[in-house]
């Protein structure tokens, strides 16, 4: 019945959330001597918030972010070489090395033989392109959608562009919002694998027979099997 | 003969170049006490190389070099509401309206009505997303499809996923390098339109019968209908 399956990326086949962590880690180190953790935290958010409509998601937006926050918390007394270690804080997260999660390599692998495998990515272009290509991955997967936004319009054009008809689909991601919620309300199936960092608000588990929550990417392919 | 056009987007479309010329006179100015126009230029332009395998192109990784460039050429001493000022920039580009160049409008709406148009650009996913929507033309075109090179392999991938032939593609752009070279070398066809303001380093016409260059959008659909 299914035959294609879509990957999420971010958090899904690579570690992702935690270079962020522990770049913001970083952030609250350099800022300590200007406010306590929370409050670098809370106006941090602020300002991504306030810039996503401008930057949308990836790393060079959350990096501006930064810059702004330093700058606001401190009055405009940040010196000019903590900004720039802030700037190189982002290099270094853009250069990092991809880390697979665990079993991820060999479950795409098998799946494969099995399934259409399309990896469906949201954020910065050059960024995604450069972590697939450096992820080992990008010879598993038929094709590679990298969208901005990861609403049902988007997931509707991308199986309208592959001819997949949503009840012969299968998303595979972390996010119940991004990965779940808009592939099920096409008619589409989704399977949640929760990342190890999980949200501050914990996230609903939508009741739907098309939706099936796994623990470990081993689950996968007799979950995908027996449906 | 040919029944798909590929229009690129900056420059040809829609103003670009302009945006980021102006940006850079409010930079000169903004550091003249520090440095001269010519060497913050030469800064700026060697930040931008060095930082393009890392950042890709767009306005978000601009910003990110001329923050870089600002505090290298005040050995650190730049102000950090200087900074905000850069990030301000960057801003005002990213939300500046879109204006479309002499004639695109008339000329994309006549030419939707004969041939497949594909909207082809490169850069940042989200910004060209963003811009594409507010020009008013995405209605027109059949396809969009931003790419974060364009080269070759690209251009193919592209052909490819919408089962076009080469000899029947013809691409509009303004750029020898990324609209015309790599679309003659996989046997499509190539009409150069330049720009007002021009790379410092004048570009070499390719002598190929594929090939043709006009002054104006006007001169297009003539062209196409003798080609």
């Amino acid at each position: 019945m299914i035959d294609t399956i879509g990957f999420d990326g971010d958090d899904t086949l690579w570690h992702n959330e935690s270079l962020f962590s522990m770049t913001q880690e970083r952030f609250r180190a350099l800022l300590a001597h200007a406010a306590d953790p929370d409050d670098l935290d809370r106006r941090l958010l602020d300002a991504e918030r306030a810039n996503l409509k401008v930057y949308g998601y990836g790393i060079k937006g959350f990096v501006l972010s930064m810059i702004e926050s330093a700058i606001s918390v401190t009055d405009g007394r940040v010196p000019a070489r903590d900004l720039q270690s802030l700037i190189d804080f982002g290099k270094a997260m853009l250069e990092h090395p991809v880390e697979l999660l665990p079993d991820i390599a060999d479950v795409v692998e098998a799946l494969s033989h099995r399934y259409r495998l399309i990896l469906i990515t949201k954020g910065d272009l050059f960024d995604q392109e450069s972590k697939i290509a450096r992820s080992g991955l990008a010879g598993r997967f038929d094709a590679v959608e990298i969208v901005s936004e990861k609403d049902s319009a988007s997931y509707r054009r991308v199986l309208e562009r592959h001819s997949v008809a949503p009840d012969r689909f299968v998303m595979v991601g972390n996010s119940v919002r991004s990965d779940i919620l808009p592939v099920l309300a096409i008619g589409g199936h989704a399977v949640h694998i929760p990342y190890a960092i999980t949200w501050a608000h914990e996230e609903a588990e939508p009741p739907d027979e098309h939706y099936r929550r796994i623990d470990s990417v081993l689950d996968l392919p007799p979950l995908l099997a027996a449906w």
